[in-house]
């Protein structure tokens, strides 16, 4: 019934947002003489929405949205000096320890003996081979495919070049938005784990009743799913 | 003799380092009342090296590296208004035009029918992505493989990956560090040629000696080496 499993990293396998979380924390902090936190968040996002086509997703595209958002907020008067923290600010990012989710090792360990297992995830390429190389897991993974959008072309593209039926492919994240729903288009299988905190801007209305979706609270209990869909109880 | 062609993509198919070096000009003169052209050229430069291994190559690097510079340079007094004609610089950039080198596509259009023809490209996935996709060449590649750096072990992956033996690996590319002498170390072909101008980086002593290894003056000379090499009689 599957070929092969495919992880999201971000926030399925590590901690992320919340990095993201605590910087733009610092950031409203640094921008609290020109505007209310809550405004800065929201300008904030505003600008990375309006970078994503150019940007892309990554640190170094979040850097320049905040230091655009920075010179807007303050009507050009932010110093050199402040923007100074903010490149820092991306460099703390770029160096952070790579904080494994709660038993994420413990299932690999017992799904990898069983199935290929694939990682596809998006944003800067450098900092996501990186993070892979500094998480220890590395060795899990049979494929590893960092993309710049998952979309139904990319993932697409990834099963055509990996020999995978859609129908065959199961893919675990914590993006409704980016992990579950353009496999589904495809007529894959996904496995939804919502994680605490994520970016806005992965959301998408569930839709539970889809065939092919599966959602679970957390990812210690996908070893007894994947047996389940494994022999076709489903 | 040779089972794929693959091409490096910036300043070998289409321009490249030109824009950059525009852009350099640009910020030199933006500099210009805190420090001398040439040795805002040399900071810049030493910027980007020191960035290198935590931000990569690729535009969103070169703009960060930019500002990093100018603060550096102005002892924190550039303004925001300044630093935003940095981060303008970043957008003509990435959505700046491909200009294809002389003679690009009618050798492409030659190779095709002969081997199956791959890309090969390091930066920002989205940006060679977008590159890519406007350059209207999309379509003579079988393959295209973005990495974060062109090492000996990225290009075993993808010959790996590939199931191309690497006596049977043919590159063409401008930089000697990332096009050529990789692909020598592996026991591949490589044909270099250079674009008159090349980034400081890329630059690595050239050992004409060197088995597998061919040079022309401009693209228009590949099909015939590539018969020959074919051919077995080089």
């Amino acid at each position: 019934m599957i070929d092969v499993i495919a992880f999201d990293a971000d926030d399925t396998l590590w901690e992320n947002e919340t990095l993201y979380s605590r910087i733009q924390d610092q950031f409203q902090e640094l921008l609290s003489p020109y505007m209310e936190p809550e405004q800065v968040r929201r300008k904030l996002y505003e600008t990375e929405m309006s970078h994503l086509p150019l940007l892309g997703y990554g640190i170094k595209a979040f850097v320049l949205s905040m230091i655009t958002t920075a010179i807007e907020i303050s009507g050009g008067e932010i110093s050199g000096r402040e923007i100074q923290k903010i490149l820092d600010f991306g460099f703390v990012m770029l160096a952070h320890n790579v904080r494994l989710l709660d038993q994420v090792e413990h299932v690999l360990e017992i799904l990898a003996q069983e199935l290929p297992l694939m990682l596809i995830t998006k944003g800067d390429l450098l900092d996501q081979e990186g993070k892979l190389a500094r998480s220890g897991i590395a060795h899990y993974f049979q494929s590893v495919e960092i993309v710049s959008d998952k979309t139904p072309e990319s993932y697409a593209a990834i099963l055509k070049r990996s020999g995978v039926p859609p129908e065959r492919f199961l893919m675990v994240g914590n993006s409704m938005r980016s992990d579950i729903l353009p496999v589904l288009e495809l007529g894959g299988k996904a496995v939804y784990i919502p994680h605490a905190l994520t970016w806005e801007h992965e959301h998408a209305p569930l839709e539970p009743e889809r065939p092919g979706l599966f959602q679970l609270d957390h990812i210690s209990q996908l070893p007894e799913l994947v047996g389940i869909i494994k022999n076709g109880l489903s």
